[in-house]
């Protein structure tokens, strides 16, 4: 497939258009992640190191403080919505428009404009964030190459309509499971009912009263919930046992072990005769007090908001590094057929970052 | 296929293992049928009538009661289990050996022996009892000759031990919903969970006191039951319906309509969106306080006992004749793999009962 050559010195806005018109879905990214490198090679203020189809390029003027701009190439299966199609309002449409080619465009574009900033730099790029976590670009430098990931504070120019949107809340699932005894329906006595033992777990459920902690000065607010719920062997056995799937989203003032401890004891003495952790992965604090940090809000304005969604951010804070997102993007049309930018949005947020880091 | 052949001057349990090895699975009983009504044409004290697969035989004696033996003459998939064996304790092992091939040999030779019971007799052999309600021989012929059925009492020769089980409970089965509205379960305050808006339900079939009530002497135990729950939509979206399907087994005493009016009361203001019935059958009472009843019990001796299970007893009741199972067989080993019956228990029926007909 013909791919249509980058151009680092277009607009982040008319650079958006050539992004999504290269096509990228995940598990589809070397021809897009070889073109990021080649321009960016030819860039002298920066080292440039890959990983698979990952591409990390890096800033080394010793200044105080590095800065991570990150952003993943890859998009959700293309519908009918590429080539991209910029209308009469300025609107850009095309898959990828929002998630997040547009903040793609502005990582590139400061890489190449920017070449004294105020603070180091370190562009990542990275493949397979739309699908499985254990493909995900990001984790797999970050388990290959910490140190390329090594920064004060991390942006990922996720789609959040240019507001900040700060760390983001953990996620932990779990099966709880009652156990029974089978007998006819018609003699249910001489049995014992998995799916009226399941009666206290819903309960709980039911009078949870979730928390709206503030964390670093975001309000987050968790919920605990069942997200699914299976017992029964046909219409005249008395079930032998019962599963109720429980999502627990929790503020990213827990960590990962205090969030399943507190899930095991909400669920104490209500008859759960197994628990089994499905999925579980920490939160992210949004780390806005640190130094890096309150310059970026001061520099690109607004309100931060909490990310109440796993995302990325939290592989950073993992490595130690408080990460926000920030992008042009609109979080709501990500993945629909209508995905949409506004590119003034984009022009903004290149032009903010820009003045951040070389002010 | 070759089919052994009916021989009516067999004793019970002999004529037993000749039916066992005549395969009659339900949807195939044709052949079967059509031997017995060949054997009974031959016998002159019976008027024989045939509706489908189903045969009828009927003495015509004038006789102040009429008393109707039925039994259905398929079985179950055979599980490598035939041809039949018989071994050195007087156990025969088969499919159908209990669930009835002996009933149906009972009734054979009652038919051939007793041409001049002091009662006038029906006898009826009819399909398609293991499979759907609607399949179901009795169902048709009561539908289409209603008068082929009536008596004044009726036994069903199904597998009860060699004891006398009257009457049968009534089943229904509901489906109770609950709704919500979806959400993310990252921002499940968006939503409305139905899972959790079933904790009501399971609570109320929790803490349900079941009723043991005596109906014409016999002590019947009803049952309120999850049999089935359902509930979600993914692992990271707030639920929006949840189904609970309930099974009440209910005691003779209540009337369909009184059981499903039961079942609304007890799941009133507890968040059902919606209560489907899915299936309903009466139950049937013992009639045991009938004379010819009466009579019955004396003859056969023993106390009789209330059938918990839905049987086709029922649909004797729904005609006005009352009904009691008692058979050779036993039900705990019917459609299993190991099923065997007592022959001595197959010739104590065939006896108790021709001394009955012949007091």
């Amino acid at each position: 497939m013909d791919h249509p050559a980058l151009d680092l010195s277009l607009d982040a806005a008319a650079l958006t258009a050539r992004l999504v018109d290269f096509r990228s879905e995940s598990g589809d990214e070397k021809a897009l992640a070889d073109a990021i490198e080649a321009e960016l090679r030819k860039l002298p203020h920066l080292t440039v190191d890959r990983h698979g189809n990952n591409v990390v390029a890096r800033t080394n003027l010793g200044r105080a403080e590095r800065v991570v701009l990150a952003g993943h190439i890859d998009t959700v299966p293309i519908a009918d919505n590429v080539p991209s199609r910029l209308d009469e309002n300025g609107i850009l449409w095309g898959c990828g428009t929002s998630d997040m080619k547009s903040g793609v465009a502005v990582q590139l574009r400061v890489a190449a404009t920017v070449p004294e900033p105020n603070r180091d730099l370190t562009f990542v790029f990275y493949d397979n964030e739309e699908v499985a976590a254990h493909l995900n670009g990001l984790g797999h430098v970050a388990e290959a190459h910490p140190d390329w990931l090594a920064g004060d504070f991390a942006i990922l120019l996720e789609p959040s309509e240019g507001e900040v949107e700060g760390g983001c809340q953990g996620t932990l699932r779990v099966l709880l499971r009652t156990t029974g005894e089978r007998a006819h329906s018609a003699r249910s006595w001489m049995g014992s009912n998995a799916v009226h033992a399941a009666a206290p777990i819903l309960a709980r459920l039911a009078a949870y009263e979730p928390r709206r902690p503030v964390v670093d000065g975001l309000e987050y607010h968790e919920g605990l919930n069942a997200v699914r719920i299976e017992g029964g062997v046909a219409n005249n056995v008395i079930p032998d046992e019962c599963t109720v799937t429980v999502n627990f989203r929790y503020a990213p003032d827990r960590t990962p072990e205090e969030a399943l401890a507190h899930v095991r004891e909400i669920f104490t003495d209500c008859g759960v005769t197994e628990l089994i952790v499905d999925d579980q992965s920490g939160g992210a604090r949004p780390g806005l007090d640190h130094p890096a940090a309150v310059a970026f809000m001061a520099a690109v304005g607004g309100t931060a908001r909490p990310k109440f969604g796993w995302t990325d951010v939290a592989r950073f804070s993992a490595l130690g590094v408080p990460a926000v997102n920030y992008g042009p993007g609109d979080p709501l049309y990500a993945h629909k057929r209508d995905e949409h930018v506004d590119t003034a949005k984009i022009t903004h947020c290149e032009e903010r970052l820009r003045a951040w880091l070389t002010a």
